[in-house]
This record gives structure tokens, sequence and C-alpha cells, in this order.
């Protein structure tokens, strides 16, 4: 279709009729439709690794510099390479690694946006969400829901290091970002610690529940618990070609994704796996928890061990290779794209 | 909270570490955590009102300007003010005014962005999709829903411009653009004029229909229906102080929205009605249908008269005037912002 | 299996055992396993057939016999010869045929039945449900949902008669049965007529439109809207095998039935049409609205024209020839069945 | 409403008259109105209670009386003492006590009727369905779904029994019953043990998992750990006046209830509670597994100990009291009622 490749020529008449409705706040959409609808997803943004021991000590350097109260939060941003200045990971995400010193606590608040956190260093902060508590430890995937009051604090000896992962630039895109802070810096406890997973965690729900919002109750999927699935299902022998043996986490109440705009899953590669070429239009942020081995991304090749991170753009091809067994933490947009209709996957020859 | 508001000093030593580790891909949150997580939408779109007369002068000069053959669809984007060079209307939409002279036509192509046209001008161009054709009139909400395979063409002797509304900014921003053009010039009609409409807009469903899209099978909802049904309705004389009297399309299938990604409206206000103000973080664009009045969006107020289009952006206070009986049609990305638990309405004091 | 087929013996021993475990509210599962868990559906529901005009003698007579007032609605219930005594017409329904005389009106109740009326004899009497009063044509087809208050009036100079379809049957078997009467006549109209329809009725729904019933808000399906979709549909001259043109009848706010247990269809034959042989688990009503011709159930062949009346049993096999053009309403309980992961149906070699 | 209540006047000519239609399959609606539409649950389902150890007295006398082979299920059903001769233990339910000796086994068959079985003696013996092995202990509910392929065999040297729980009548009921055995004795395994329970079990779901039926796809909810979770919730000290600490088990894949036409529950009640008294329409039936209380329904009061088991008609009005700690299991059709919109709950002046 001629528009989807040519501009008509640029000639002067036609450039002064621009100019002239230009002040009407009108523009041609011939001379952008190419580069608006295009044939294939055209993204900035860039295949990258962070080595998470170097990560680690610009963040421990960033613990001398920054106060916890100076920056409430302190949190180095994994800014995608091709997105500079843009806060982003991908064109809808965000990511970063927090640092939480000995002793140190972040007053509670809310926002409209998404939080999931997947802990990877230290053992044994808390994380309190709507007032109920909850311990943290390595591969827990921790979830703060929209509008949800949550804090932390570290009350152990230990440095304590997370990947935050959010929907930051959707909610902005859809313009549609509310926040406060809860003003006192300790937000009441009214649950029992563990309350919510033994209510929602064991595959039955209060008897009276009724669904009032798009999140999990669960707030906290331990990763001993979900690792240990994974170790199970092993023994079946079935490997998917494209993810070797991939979960997604789940809401109880309805078997969703654990938030309205994200997807987090975890995924089992056996030593030597190597997985076909596949892609899919969710740009996805992994983590190695376990083993070492190697992903590539349209030409470019990453060794990743132990906690390092690497994203993968939306359809670019992807394939991994593990030298040990390998344990993947992932998540992506996918919650929000499926949802859209806009969601596709390329298994290629598989 | 803190960092709701302020950001740490920037000290040498600082500026230093952030220039560092920027290198490695990693920026401070806690310089820009205020501007990506804010207290309430902050956006760059602006309201606008676009004059229909002025606007339909430039699009016949560009009919002059550009052969259909050279720009294949001849529109004008309705760039939002607030952001030009965006072609967008609103931070997730894009709008346009289409121009389809006698004995033009628009070849078949189909991309994943969801597409309505509003007719304003003109009558008995049609539209096809997937294979069925239908003839269009001033007030019919045409859509062609992702991936679907669409053309038109205007036999008649007069012009024909409608408003086209597209999610093309939301796709960019999800990474998920596809589309491609159907080769030949013309699709072949597989079904008869009006059968879409006949099998799924009575209130009847073929016995074994099976959904297996997010879009409505109703291509047309036209507008002496819509129109009649609103007529209907006030004889029951209620009025929603915010809407007046307020409809949404739906698909028949689910009495969901008619797309995934879009949501469409129309209302009617009777003669003097004037609505209390409120607000609502879809940024909403607004086509006066029938009638006369002014709307007030924040501080400017907008008069409006037939055919005229005007942009609500998001968490906006807004309120109507009619001096006579009048119609708005109006769309949004509300469809999207439910979906991802993002939407929200406050009413004022009602 | 041996307890699909067989029975054990019976000793003395064991009839003295089953005799002596009586006592205590105990008895053999293997005497009685294969009559209550059959290979396939074992009924004692029989096909059949009413003559309109032989039944309308009846009421007609019935109307000499019984007061409104007595009777307060005066039915002829259908019952089925092979379940005499039960007032079901099938193992879940109930069906009768209803006479208004000039003049007549029936109180306000309401109860947890769902109920249906297809209008068959007269013209101009009305219904109101819910404070919303509606006159009903032939073929008009007419719900009064759960627990909505509902009456009735013939205000005209004829007599009226009606088809009733509830499921008593279903509600006595889940021992969920509760009715109230209004207490005064005359139940007030709060809403004008044809409100409900115009709101619901166009593809439309009223934008702050929640459902909180299952049931749809639509009360009257205007029988020459359901025909003239018939009718469009027939262009496209696609037939099914099994059902010609099979349309079901649906509830606009969520694409379901129109009520929570009984599902409503109406179906064309071309004239000549024979269709193929087909069967499925719910057994159901025809009414013969338009035409004349036969339909074979099991090896009984019955002829129907107009307003005739036939009933189908769960998993008979039956097809349906047409001498002319010919239009079949009918109702059964597939509504419940598919909720309940029950129906099941065989195409035959379609 | 005078229907509700009263009958008109039998006349000999009204009687010749009902004999005259009798003939055309035709009977007066208003003869029996009031018996059929009731102004509130009318059953003959009776409320009692089984003690377990003289049912499973009776149960080791059958075991000699007839072999697994003559019975293939050596089950006594628990009748109601209200339906004698029904095969029920409320109108819509089955249920029965299973006792499988040492070596033997039940060859594998599949039917359209769901079944539960709630573990009571013994420990070990295994069940299989679809081709997975799970073993049984005191207080698992295990699932067989709707034509799931099941078969069971007791390795042990010990005899087993569990309650089993059907919802024959209601299939009955809907005339859907379809059955059939597998044909040889022993149906192959394709899984490992505990396969579905680490694939569905840990809130997580394989990453293309597609729902295809309306049941569970983990078929043993552990007693241990249902138990547990109870055991947790405990520590926030909230009881339900009406039902103490009462869970629902659910199928992960939706939140919905196990099976598409039942509903089980685990709930406790603390030492000394009583609750206060409410009603529901789903009669149900209640196992204790723990603890000793009494239970009064309507004016009768019931005394249980451990695997005593009683049942509670629809809409009668009960209350629980609990002399020690304990724990009751219960079923119901719930599941069927809410979907089909009869569902209703009288928490009395709670």
């Amino acid at each position: 279709m001629v528009s989807l490749t040519e501009k008509p020529a640029e000639t002067p008449e036609r450039l002064a009729f621009y100019k002239k409705i230009a002040k009407s706040a009108l523009t041609p959409l011939w001379v952008v439709f190419s580069d608006i609808i295009t044939p294939e997803p055209k993204s900035a943004c860039r295949p990258h690794l962070w080595n998470f021991e170097a990560a680690k000590a610009y963040l421990m350097e960033a613990g001398d510099l920054i106060t916890a109260k100076e920056a409430e939060r302190r949190v180095l941003i994994l800014e995608n390479p091709g997105m500079t200045g843009s806060s982003q990971i991908t064109t809808s995400l965000y990511a970063g690694l927090q640092l939480v010193l000995p002793g140190e606590i972040a007053p509670s608040h809310r926002h409209s946006q998404s939080a999931l956190r997947f802990i990877l260093d230290g053992c044994g902060a808390v994380t309190s969400v709507d007032g109920e508590q909850t311990t943290m430890e390595f591969g827990d995937f921790v979830i703060t829901p929209p509008q949800a009051w949550h804090a932390h604090g570290n009350e152990t000896t230990e440095p304590m290091i997370w990947l935050d992962g959010l929907d930051i630039p959707m909610v902005s895109h859809f313009d549609a970002s509310f926040a406060e802070s809860y003003g006192d810096d300790v937000q009441p406890l009214t649950r029992a610690a563990g309350d919510s997973f033994a209510r929602f965690g064991a595959n039955m729900l209060p008897v009276d529940f009724e669904q009032t919002k798009q999140a999990s109750p669960i707030f906290n999927y331990p990763y001993a618990r979900s690792r240990e699935a994974l170790e199970q299902m092993k023994n079946q022998n079935e490997w998917d070609p494209c993810h070797g043996l991939k979960m997604r986490y789940v809401n109880p109440v309805d078997g969703g994704y654990a938030m309205p705009t994200m997807a987090q899953f975890l995924q089992l590669l056996p030593k030597g796996f190597k997985t076909s070429t596949c892609r899919s239009t969710d740009a996805t942020i992994f983590v190695a928890t376990e083993g070492r081995g190697r992903t590539t991304v349209g030409d470019e090749t990453f060794e990743w061990g132990p906690k390092d991170i690497f994203i993968v753009p939306s359809w670019q091809r992807v394939s991994h290779e593990s030298d040990t067994e390998s344990v993947l933490f992932s998540f992506s947009d996918r919650a929000a794209q499926q949802k859209l209709g806009l969601w596709r996957e390329d298994r290629g020859n598989v």
C-alpha cells in the first residue's frame, strides 16, 4: 500500500499549506503515516544486560551519597540505553534496583501505579501492604497493588537489595497518575503476618469473599514454594521448545495475573537446554535467579549469571541457552496487552 | 511524602556520580520521582476546539494539493496544540478529518490499531469491512476492528468527510503495531450488505456463534437508530447532572465496548440544560452533532455548533451548557483504562 | 463395566441385610446403580404435539367454567403424556396456554421462577413488568424475570391467548421456590412504555448502567423485529443442516440468554427444506409461528401448522421438513445445562 | 394473591371438564398452582444424622455379603428418610459411603455426573483421574470431574472408607446422564503423581494453559493443607456469626468452585462457639472431621462427633454449637444454584 511506504513529494505549495494549517492545529497524515502505523513494531527500546555485582557496587556508593531520608526510596533506575532520559526500561515499564540499609525505613505511600519487587540480596527486611506485614527473602515476588498503602523497613544488620518493577510509563501514557503519602511515618498493622497467604494461597477462598479490586490478595509469592512447584513439574520431563518450563503467577481469585497491567513468570531451563527462537510483542525484563547461560536477542548475545538482569524488546527474536540448570524470573506488560487485544507471539517453526 | 515534592540537593559529588553510572545505563530515581509519579495527572494535552467549517475549507484545499493516489488516505490530523509534532489528539489517541472526493477509492488494508469513523459531511460513500459493505450517512458510527481488512470509496457526486479516531499512540506505546495492505485494489464482497447488522443488531445471535475477537460484529451503528433511542428515553425525563442523557455503544456479543481500546458515547442535552462540573481520567474527543452550546474545560470556554470538534484532557473539570436541544458524540480510551483498573471519575458534589 | 449393566443376585441374606439397613436410612448402591447412572439419557418425557385450535376450544370452554377471579391465571397446562400428574412438559420445564378475556386483569405477583410468554392469539393486551407496561402482539416474546413484579390485563374486545413457559420443575428440584403477591390489584407504572426497549435494545447501554440481575432488561422482544432479522439473513442463503437459520434471543447486557435458566430461539426453514437428523440434551418445546411442515422425533412424525406446539425430549433424534417457508419459535433449559456443563449436541454426520 | 393460597371449588362440570381435557394432555393450572409455585421452599427432604461407627459396621457386613467384583462400587447410599426409594440425600444430590477392602480395585469408568470423595477411614489407597494417581488420607477432598476417567484401588492392608457425593439426581433432572466403562481393567498412568498439584496448586499456572472444562485441574485437595490454612486464619480471631470461619474450595484456574454443580466447604468452630441461626436454599451435607458438638435444624438437634454425617435441608434454620474446637466439611448444590440465580441466604438478625 502506497502510504505504508512512500510519502508524497514536498512541493513549495504543500510546505506552505502545511505551515498554514499548523496554526489551526492541523497537520497532514500522509507525511507521517508510515512512521506511526508501522508494518511491524519499531521501537527505541534496546536489548541490554545489567551485571548485578557492578550495579550493586554503585548502589552501595549511592548509600553513602544519599540518606534514606533524602531519597526516601534509594533506587537506581535501570534505564534503557535506547531511551536515555526517559526513566524507562521499556516503552511501558519502569525498573530499578532499590537498596535499603540496616535501620532504614520507607514511610507508607500509595499510588495508581502497580509495583512489584523481586528480592535479590539480603534477607529479613519487611514490607507492609494494607496493614499486613511480610518478611522478604531471596526470590520472593512481592506485589503492591494500585492504591494499596505500602511501606518497608530493614531491621536486619545487612543491606537489602531488590528489583522494583512498575508500570509508571503506562500510567503516564494514560494520564492517570495519582499518589499520596500516608502522612505519619508508620501505618498500623491490622492483620497477622501470613494471614493473606493463609486466606487465599491454599486453593480456598473465604466463603463470603467478594473481589473488589483487580489485584491478587496474596502479596508475597514465596520463592521456596514457586521453585518447589517447578521442581515437581520437572519429573514430567515435558519441555516447551520456546520456554523450557514456564509458569505465570496468578491471582487466586480469578486465575488472572497478579496485577492488572503486568504479568510475571518463573521458568526453569534444564542443564544444557537450548530453546528455539521465538518472539512476542511484550518487551520482557528477565532476572536470572539460578544457574548460568546466555540469551541471544536479535544478533546480540548476553551471558548471564545469578541476579543479572536483562531486557528483551518487543518482537525481537530471542533464544535462551543454559549451561547449568537455570531459573529465570521475568515480567512484562503482557497482562495489559492481552486485555487490549494487542499481544502477539511468534513461536517460529515450533 | 518527601519524594513526592522535593529532590535531594545537587552536590558536585552527586552530579559526578550520576554521570558515572549513566555509562552503565543507571540513573537516580530520587532526581525524577516527583516528575514520573505525580499526585494527579499532569499532561501535555490541552483543551482545544476545531471549527468544522474552517477545517473543511482546508480539507478541500488539500483535495487539490494531493491526489487520493498520493495520499491514499487524505486526512488532516487534529493535532493537540500541547503536543505539536506528535500526531496525537490525546496522549493515547489519534484523530483526523478525512476527505474522500467523488470517484475516489482507498484500497483495502489492515492494522492492529482500532479505528472508528464518525460521518460528518456528505452521504452515500461506502466502507467495506471483512468483505461486507455499508453505506454511510451523517452521524453513523462505523468501526474497523483490529486486523480487519477495510477499504472505502465514494461513488457519489459530492465530497464525503468523516472523523477518524484511532488508538495509534497507544499501540505505539505498547510496541505492537502491525499493518499490511491487501495488495489488489479491490477486496471481494463475500456478504450481503446489512447482513452483520441483521445477524447481530436485533438482540439475537446466531445459535452457534462463538466470539473469536475483541470487537463488535456490528460495524455500522446507524445514527438514525441511536438518535431514536435517545428520543424515546427523553420521555422518561431523567437527566444525569454530569451527562444529561448519555449512552455508550456496545458490542452485542458481550455488552462491552465496540472495540477493545476505545469507548464511544452519544449523549443528549435538553434545551437550556447546564451540567454540573465533573471530571474523569479519560481525555475525551467530542463532536457536536446537533444543536449549539458551550463547554467549559478548566477555565476555558468553547462555543460549539454542528460538527465542531473539541477535546477535554484527562482530569480537567468540564461542564456543558446547551442553548438548544443538543447531541454530542464522543470517544476516549476509557475501554482500555477500565480494563487496566486506571479509570477514575469525579462527579463533583453530585 | 459390570455395574452399568448387571445387578448382583438377590439372595435371602442380602434381602434381609437391605431390609435391616433401611431402618438406618441406608440402601445398597449396587441394586440401583444402572438405573441412576445411565449410559444415555433415559427419560419419562415423551414427544407430543398439541393442535392449537383444539386446545383453544378447550381454553374458551374453561373461560366459561372458571372466572378470572377464581383462577387468577386461567391456564391449561400442556402436560407431557409421559409424566401425567406432574404438571410438567419436560423434566425441568412447565408450559401452559393462558386465556385472558376482554376486561380481565391478573393482579401483580412475583416469584423466583423465570417465566416467558409467547403471544399466539389476539392483539393489544398489556403486560407490566417492574412498573413498565408493554402491549403484546402475535409472536412477541415477553419475559418476566425471577422476582420481577408482573401483571397483565386485556382491555381489548377479543380474547388473548399466549403460551407460558416456566422453570417450575427446575426451581422445585432445587427447593428454591419463593412467591408473593403484590397485594393491591394494581401496581403503579413508573416508566414510560417502550423505555426499556429504547434504553437497552439499540446496541447501546446507559453509560452508568450496572448489571444487578441475571436477566435481560428488555422484556418484550417484538416479533416484527426478530422476524425482520431472519428475513435479512435469508439473503445470505446460508443454511445450517440441522437448524436452517436459527437465532437465540440474547440479553444485551452480556450476550447471554434472556433469562438465567431458559434459552429461547427463533428459526427459519426455507420452503421445502429438510434438516438432517440431530439431537441434543435439552428437551425443547417448539411453536410453529408460520408455515406448515412436519417434524420427526425418533420414529414418530408430527405434522404442524400455525400455532401448533410440540415437544422434543432430550437426546431423541429430530429432523424438520417444511412444505412452505416456516418459522419456529422454541425454548428449552439449555441456558441452565450449559452453565452446569451438562449440555451436549450430536449433529449426526454433519 | 388468590391462587397462591386457594383453589376454585370442584363442581361436577369442572371435574368432567378436567377429565375430558386430560385426554388431550391438558390439565388445569388453577388446581395445582399453589402446590407448584410455593411462597417458600417446601421439600420432602428431611434433616438426618448418620452415626459413622454404626454405618461402618454395616459397610463391613456388606463387605462379606458382596464381592467387589459383584458390586464394583461397594457403596451404601445415605438415603434421605423423607425420600425413601429415591437414592437421594437431597432433591438434587446423592451421597454414599464406599468401602474398599485391601487388594480390591475398581476399574476405570467415566460419566457426566460430577463426583467428590471425602476420605473418612483408612489411609493409602489410591485414586487415578485422567491418568494421574493420588494417594488418599483422612480428610482429603478428591474430585472426579464430569467425563474424567477415574478408578481406584486399595493396596494397603486395611479397609478404606470414604464419603461419595454426586449430582446424580440433578443430572437425571436434566436428562443428561452419560456413562461408559474404560474397558480394560487398568487405565495407564500418563503423569507423575503430584504433577497436577504442582502445576496448578501453587498460585501459578503453566504459561500456555487454556481452560477447556468447567472443573479444577487439581483433583486432590489435601486435608493437611486446608486445615493448616484454617489454623493460620484463627490467629486473626475473626468469627462469622453464622459460620465461624468458613472457606470454600476453589478451582485455581478461575476462582470458581472445584466442579460445575457442587460447592464444597471447610469450616472451623472454636471451642464453645455457638453460631447464630441462619438458613440458605442449598440443602447441605455436613461431615464432622474434628471435635464434638451439636447442630440444630428447625426444631431437631443432632449431636455429632468425628466422621458423623448430617444433612440440613433447604431453607431450614440451622445453628451449630461446638464443645471442642471443631472442623466441619460440607457440600451442596450452591455452585449450580448461584449460576442459575436461585441461591438465597437468610443470615437472621446478623
